[in-house]
């Protein structure tokens, strides 16, 4: 899902972050947690906990989704997000889910937590950390070369 | 120092975050490490390690500045950068010393290194990538509402 696009998938994703911020969890889209990964959203809590969160737009997206399963060993709570008319049953029991639109989200079922090992939560916090960083510059200083 | 304008020390803080991008750092300007403190540029490097730079325009900027030496607690390295024109004999001899401009940046002296302890250097980091993020947010979503 391209979270950049105007695409219901962004529409969802953007929602997703404004709750995100608005919870005081601070969101990056598009992180990548390992090669051959890349998750819609990643947050981080103001106490380091690691959320992620997969954005589907559609019972065919969802179902069509054979790698969510694989982000469950890099994050402390993993979150479905869906639109309103997403019929919620479908998705599986264990995980969050949040109802989003363009403007924000609700938690409808609250994760099972899956804490972390430290040291994989310390890694993924530096990988999301730079990973946001390396991103703002590029708005920041949009006439630097990109980097080797 | 206000790193958006276009003032001598945005400039150098420009050369500087290029530098780091390139050198594989992920840059971060005006982060606060701590209530009250404030520095030009951070940087997570990709071992974690968390360098802070302080941009000096002037001889009369660096003797100006009285807060520089309550910054070295947040950092594993700490560096000033100044233009090319900067009498650079007049730094403290510990310090890291980058020469820089508008384009890039050059090590001119290599910083004392002085780790710090890993339970403030995850704390660091942490608040590093939640403050990139979020700034980051206001680039990707400039229409949501400020987080209360």
């Amino acid at each position: 899902m391209a979270v950049f696009a105007d695409t219901p998938g962004a529409r969802i994703a953007r929602g997703v972050c404004r709750w995100l911020s608005d919870a005081g969890a601070a969101p990056l889209t598009e992180f990548s947690p390992a090669p051959g990964l890349r998750v819609d959203v990643a947050a981080l809590g103001p106490d380091g906990t690691v959320s992620v969160i997969e954005c589907k737009s559609s019972l065919a997206d969802f179902r069509a989704d054979l790698k969510w399963r694989g982000y469950l060993p890099w994050c402390d709570a993993f979150w479905f997000a869906v639109g309103p008319e997403f019929p919620v049953e479908a998705l599986p029991q264990d995980e969050g889910v949040l109802v989003a639109d363009d403007w924000g989200a609700e938690p409808l079922r609250l994760p099972t937590p899956r804490p972390l090992a430290p040291a994989r939560r310390r890694a993924l916090t530096l990988r999301i950390g730079r990973a946001a960083a390396l991103r703002l510059r590029r708005f920041e200083d949009p006439g630097a070369p990109p980097s080797v």
